[in-house]
């Protein structure tokens, strides 16, 4: 199965705190196994590492980190560059040749992104060409990668699970 | 083909416009008709507004919406009304039986939703039992419901439109 490991870039640490970590979640849940964020923001890392403490799995969040060098260590290491922009190709036509990959970095980047990333990337993809969210354009893609088997996912060491229901809340402890 | 207009609830203007403004940018672009904000919050309303005169469509945004009378009108006419929660059953169970309705209002809320809400709806449903995004939920249920049709989506009167390519930036004014 594709490893995915998210690259966040152009996080502004007051503005985008929440966007930020909604990404990091739907990443979590939709099956990536962490995020690297190319900034400093030690709260986004404890809201993600919190979930996971309490939901289970083993996704991390490591902030501070050098985007160029990331994706750079990544591309030598034999893995695959994947930027998720409008501007891209749409996600139909590009979407099993992903999925045949071994390791894929997802650069989600927020309004602004430096040119130099398109070169980058080995592959611009666009979920729809319309302008929304990344993470919305995220998790459609992670969706789509693993073919919805995601959305059944269960975490190991978890210490609280849902139990789905019509309605009303139900949790157990584990 | 199913009919889908966005409730959303639970917003507060400062903390919330960015993360509403993302649900109703990511409805547009994933195929749904509008969407109601149950607060008044005219930032929300104008920067989907200048999107949709951008980019096209005819998706509508209409803010200060009292959601027990929404939620009502909707049902009265005859609509569906679905609730997306981590509680609730999950996706992949439900989405073939709502995809057979005509008009849809799906509640999308912030972090605390009235437990009321849990029994007004028809469907409680979960993207993964697991805490993310509202953003990435609907996204996911958006694009399941239209099964990935609405990613080709074109719109009508939009002044540009991006050519997808494989790197750099193509638009063309329209």
């Amino acid at each position: 199965m594709v490893r995915i490991v998210i690259l966040r870039i152009g996080h502004r640490p007051e503005r985008d705190q929440r966007v930020t970590t909604h990404v990091g979640l739907a990443a979590r849940a939709l099956g990536a196994e962490g995020m690297y964020l190319a900034e400093a923001d030690n709260g986004v890392v404890q809201s993600i590492t919190d979930v996971v403490t309490r939901w289970g799995g083993t996704f991390f969040c490591k902030d501070n980190m050098k985007w160029r060098r990331c994706i750079n260590d990544w591309k030598e290491g034999g893995g695959t560059v994947v930027h998720l922009t409008m501007y891209g190709l749409n996600l139909p036509e590009v979407i099993d040749e992903i999925r045949g990959k071994d390791n894929v970095l997802v650069i989600v980047g927020a309004e602004k992104v430096p040119g130099e990333i398109f070169g980058l990337a080995d592959y611009n993809i666009a979920v729809t060409s319309q302008p929304h969210s990344e993470i919305s354009s995220l998790a459609v893609f992670l969706d789509h990668l693993f073919s919805g088997t995601e959305l059944a996912g269960r975490y190991a060491d978890a210490k609280i699970r849902i139990i789905p229901s019509k309605a009303g809340k139900k949790t157990e402890e584990v």
